[in-house]
C-alpha cells in the first residue's frame, strides 16, 4: 500500500469540513434514563456515501432500512442506543423508516437522504415518544453546535472510552481529511464485510470522490481493519460503517483507481484500522490487546484459520487475562485450526522472545516470558515455516469483567 | 435405536466382572503435591479394545502412543494428571513408553498390552523419577484392592466432581454390565471422533463381543454424546475414549450387528450420554446444563450449524449463567450460523414456553421467562419449521469462575 505523509487531527467524524454531530438523551436506557441516546451525524450538503454491514443473516430494522438507501446521496445518519430495534416485526420497520423521515423533516433534507442506525437490546420495540422527542432536540441544536463526544456518547452501550481518530493529508494539492467516531466493545467478530460488535462507525471526509472508488476503498479498508478484530465470537445484527465523502476539499475529484486513490484509500486504511484498534482495546472488559501475526503459511487460507482459532480460543484469552505464558494452548489451537504446519518448523514468539522451535520449549523461555506479558499490548508471531503467506488480526483478551458485562445485560 | 431396558449400578469403570482400578499420588500436581495423580485401570485378562482420541492435529504423546497399539489385546491404562506429555519432544515420547513399559513390568503383562493417558499442562515435560515412583506404587495396591473413587480423583484436573456411570443389563441372557468413570471440565468441544477437554473417559464392559462390532458401537455411541457437548471452543491434544471389553459375563460372543448388537449399542450410548451430562455439568465454573434442541431444519448441515453456533455463542452462554432471558442473542446466533431459515417460521422455547414465533416476540413471554431460566437445567428449542431434520446438544453456561479458573491455571 502507497506510504502516505499523514497528521493525526481532533475532532473525530466532524474533523473534516463541512460536517457536524451531536447527542441528546431522551430516555431509552433503562438504567440510566440520564444518559445520552440519540445522536446525529450532519453534512452541510449531500454526500457520495459508501457502507458496509452485517452480514448476519438477522439483521436489524435500520441495516435493512439504509441497505435500500445505498444508492441515495446521504446528508445525515440519525442512531440511538439503549434499543437495537433489531427482531421487532412490523412496528419495528415503521419505527425505523419514522425516524429518517423526522429527521428529514427538521432538517429540511431531501427525502431518501437520511440512514438511521441503532444499537443496544435485541428484541426489543424502541419507545417512540423518547424517540421523536430525542429527534426534534438534536436537530435543532445542531443547528448551531458540533460536538462529536456528545455524538460519540450518544451511540454508546458497553463501550468505556471514546473512540475518535481523524487524519489529514494532501490529495491533488488540497487538504483532505479522513475523520471517525465509532462505538461496539462487545460481541465484535468481523466476517464479511463487516465486524460484530454492535459495531457502529461514522466516517466523513471531505474528499471529492466518485461512489464506486469510495466503495471500493471503502472494501478494501474493511477488510484490513474491522475484519480483523476479534472480541467474541458474535457476530452481531447492526453492524454498520457509514462513509460518508462530501467533496467540500475541493480536491480534482477521484474518479479511477489512479494515484490520488491509492493515497485516500491508504489514509482510509490507516483510519480504520486505528479506529479497529480502539475498539478492540475498548472490549468488554478487556486488559489487553495482542496483535497476531501468522506467518510462513503455505495459503492465504491457512495463515487465516491458523489466526482466526487462536485469537478466538477461550483459553488462549484467558491465559493472556492472565498474563500466563501458556503457549501449549496457542499451539493446540493452531493443532485444531485446520490449518497445514509441520511442529518442527513452527516458532513461536511473544515479541521478540522466541519459545517455541524445532518441535520444543526453548529452555528457560518461559521464565522470560512473564516480563513480556505484563503490559496492555504484546505481538503474538506464529511462523509457521512452509510459505510466504501471512494474516495478521487484532484481539482482546477475556476477563472476568467481559462475562460480568454480559450476564447482566439485559437487567 | 432399540429400546433396552438397564438399571444403574455402582462401581463406574469397575462395575464390570473382572475390573480394578486405584490411584496414588506422586507429586506431579504443583498446586497440591499430596493430591492423586497416578490411575491405573486394570482387567484381569487382556481385553478387545476399541478407542477414539482427538483430532487435533497436535496430539498428547500418549495418544500418538495409543493410536500405534490400537490393534492390541489391551489389559491395562495407566494414566496420569497435572501433566499431559504434550509438545514435550522426544524425551515426551520415551516417557510415555516407559510409563506402559513399568505398568506392563510390575503387573507381569505381556508387551503392548497397555495403553497410557496424560492430562494437565501442555508443554511441560513429565517428572519421571516421581512417575515411576507413582506407577510402582499403584501397580502394588492394585493386586489387593480396587477403589474407582481413587481412580478417579488421579485423573482429575479442573474437576470438581467425580465421573462415574454405570449399568447392568441383559445381553443373550446373561448379565452384561458396561461401566465408565471419565474426567473433562474444561477445553471441552468435541469435534469428531473426540471432544475436547481434555476430556478422558475409562469404559469397562463384561461383555463378549468382537472388535469391529466394539469400535461400530463406540463410534456411534461418541457421535451421540461426547460428539454432542459444548463447554468452550476449545479442542485438546489429548482427549481419548478407551472401550475395553474382557468377556468375563460369557454371553454368546457378538459378531455380526444383530439384536444383541442394537442391545448393546444402545446401552453404551446411553452410558457414553450420561457421562457426557456429568461432564458439561462439570463444566469450569458451570453453573447451568442446557439441552438444546434445533428441530424443523431442512438438512442435517443446517440443524448442526444452528445447534452449534448457538451452543458456542459467549452471549448466549453468559446470558445463560445471568439467568437472562435474552432470547435476541440466540436469533443474532442463528442469524450467522449458516443455516437456512426463515424469520416468520421460527419458534423459540424456554422449555414448554413459547418466546418467539410468527417473527416477534410473544407478548409477556420474556416476564414468564424469568422462571424458567432458574434452576440448573434448561431445555431450549429452535423450531426452524421448514422440514424434519433435528440436531441436539449439551452445553454449559460461561461463568465468572470459567475465567478465574483458566486464567491462572499455570501457576
Amino acid at each position: 500500500m502507497a506510504e502516505v505523509a499523514m497528521t493525526p487531527v481532533e475532532g473525530g467524524v466532524t474533523a473534516a469540513k463541512g460536517f457536524r454531530a451531536h447527542g441528546v438523551s431522551c430516555g431509552l436506557k433503562e438504567r440510566d434514563v440520564a444518559s445520552k441516546d440519540i445522536g446525529l451525524l450532519w453534512s452541510e450538503v449531500p454526500c457520495e456515501t459508501a457502507c458496509v454491514f452485517t452480514k448476519n443473516e438477522i439483521k436489524g430494522m435500520p441495516v435493512r432500512f439504509d441497505i435500500a438507501r445505498c444508492g441515495n446521496r446521504i446528508q445525515a445518519v440519525i442512531a440511538n442506543s439503549g434499543i437495537a430495534n433489531c427482531l421487532t416485526g412490523e412496528q419495528g420497520e415503521k419505527d425505523c423508516a419514522e425516524m429518517a423521515s423526522l429527521t428529514e423533516g427538521f432538517l429540511k433534507l431531501s427525502e431518501g437522504s437520511v440512514m438511521v442506525a441503532s444499537t443496544g437490546l435485541i428484541g426489543k420495540k424502541l419507545i417512540m415518544d423518547r424517540v421523536r422527542y430525542g429527534i426534534e432536540k438534536v436537530c435543532n441544536v445542531i443547528k448551531n453546535e458540533s460536538l462529536p463526544n456528545h455524538f460519540c456518547d450518544a451511540i454508546h452501550t458497553t463501550d468505556m472510552k471514546r473512540k475518535h481518530f481523524a487524519v489529514e493529508f494532501t490529495l491533488g494539492g488540497k487538504r483532505v481529511v479522513i475523520g471517525a467516531t465509532a462505538k461496539g466493545s462487545g460481541m465484535i467478530k468481523p466476517d464479511l464485510g463487516l465486524p460484530h460488535a454492535t459495531m457502529l462507525v461514522f466516517i466523513g471526509t471531505d474528499a471529492a470522490i466518485a461512489k464506486p472508488m469510495l466503495e471500493a476503498a471503502l472494501l478494501e479498508a474493511v477488510e484490513l481493519s474491522f475484519n480483523r478484530i476479534s472480541v467474541d465470537n458474535d457476530t452481531s445484527t447492526n453492524d454498520s460503517v457509514f462513509l460518508l465523502a462530501n467533496g467540500k476539499a475541493e480536491n480534482t475529484l477521484v474518479t479511477e483507481k489512479n494515484s490520488d486513490w491509492e493515497t485516500f484509500r491508504a489514509a482510509l486504511t490507516h483510519v480504520c484500522q486505528e479506529i479497529g484498534k480502539l475498539i478492540v482495546k475498548d472490549g468488554e472488559g478487556a486488559t489487553k490487546i495482542t496483535h497476531l501475526i501468522v506467518k510462513g503459511a503455505l495459503t492465504d487460507t491457512d495463515a487465516k484459520r491458523a489466526a482466526r482459532a487462536i485469537a478466538d480460543s477461550f483459553l488462549v484469552k484467558t491465559a493472556m487475562y492472565g498474563q500466563s505464558p501458556n503457549w501449549g494452548r496457542i499451539l493446540a489451537a493452531l493443532g485444531y485450526s485446520g490449518a497445514k504446519f509441520e511442529l518442527p518448523r513452527v516458532k513461536l514468539f511473544f515479541n521478540d522472545l522466541c519459545l517455541f522451535e524445532n518441535g520444543d520449549v526453548i529452555r528457560g523461555s518461559e521464565g522470560r516470558a512473564n516480563a513480556e506479558l505484563i503490559g496492555s499490548e504484546l505481538r503474538l508471531t506464529i511462523d509457521l515455516g512452509l510459505g510466504r503467506k501471512e494474516y495478521f488480526l487484532w484481539t482482546s483478551d477475556l476477563s472476568v469483567n467481559y462475562v460480568k458485562i454480559n450476564a447482566n445485560y439485559m437487567n
